[in-house]
């Protein structure tokens, strides 16, 4: 995106104090995806990137990657795969545990998701600790999948996910 | 879509038997969703069916309504506003309870979302009892802004929602 696109959607993102608790500033994206022109920069920026990159599926993240994932994918012409949290997903589920700050969750995918060596789009709409993103890259791997990139919306710049990630690529549009 | 294209999307979405529970056969749009062409099928003609009608935004209910909502909204340049379990939007809501077959719960939308009179499509994957897409209607209009008209990928006729959303436009790709 230009410089004055981005501009504007930061502008468009509307910044909570105190949620989910006291102390925590909270980048809410609604506001950007409810302005029709903030929805089209965030989406055609992705698209952009990732067109004509022989990207096979897209994998969202319950439950606001499903937002950017399928319209992603949709463009892009690759499938759309849901990671969802446990106990969604009727059939039979890889799946893969990670650390929050106070105990663990997990996420899960069908395991006739996709075909092995496929070329995967990772996408979430924060990138925080990186936690879910790293766990994500486990269940690609584990179904014998390749990460071509990781991709958010915004990334929270002093939470160093990127060192967890260390070896993938990784694109934010707006960082904090 | 062409009956060609109701047929192969409807041979895409898996019926797994006994989920979530014993007698139930769950309809799995995720099979769907993964095939580049099943997905080019439900955007592309929820696409075509909603452009140029003046919609200024498309609601999609947490979390499967994301996927089509977002995708939608982007196609035809109305803004995106998911609506959403409690506890996840972060500033001040309108909420809205609704019966379950066990129990109650409640779904939620910005009090900001949208302007009151805007015109609004309601979108979600699947339209069973209508329970939540009726809380949805009920949500859109205090807001003070118009349904314009629900859409949902699979629609269970027996289950008779439209009964519950009489008066209102209902669509559906799917029938079973």
């Amino acid at each position: 995106m230009t410089i004055e696109e981005k501009e504007e959607l930061n502008k468009l993102v509307r910044s909570v104090e105190d949620f989910p608790e006291k102390g925590v500033i909270f980048r809410d994206i609604t506001t950007a995806l409810k302005d029709k022109k903030g929805l089209e920069i965030i989406i055609k920026d992705f698209t952009d990137r990732y067109k004509n990159k022989g990207i096979d599926y897209v994998v969202g993240a319950d439950a606001r990657g499903f937002i950017f994932g399928a319209a992603i994918a949709y463009n892009i012409g690759a499938g759309f795969v849901p990671a969802r949290k446990p106990g969604k997903l009727p059939a039979e589920v890889e799946s893969v545990e990670y650390s929050l700050e106070y105990g663990k969750n997990s996420i899960e995918i069908h395991k006739d998701a996709f075909e092995k060596n496929s070329k995967i789009l990772i996408v979430d709409d924060l990138l925080a600790t990186g936690g879910t993103a790293e766990a994500m890259v486990k269940l690609v791997e584990k179904l014998g999948a390749k990460v071509y990139e990781l991709a958010f919306m915004i990334e929270l710049v002093d939470l160093k996910a990127r060192d967890l990630l260390k070896g993938y690529k990784v694109y934010t549009q707006l960082k904090y």
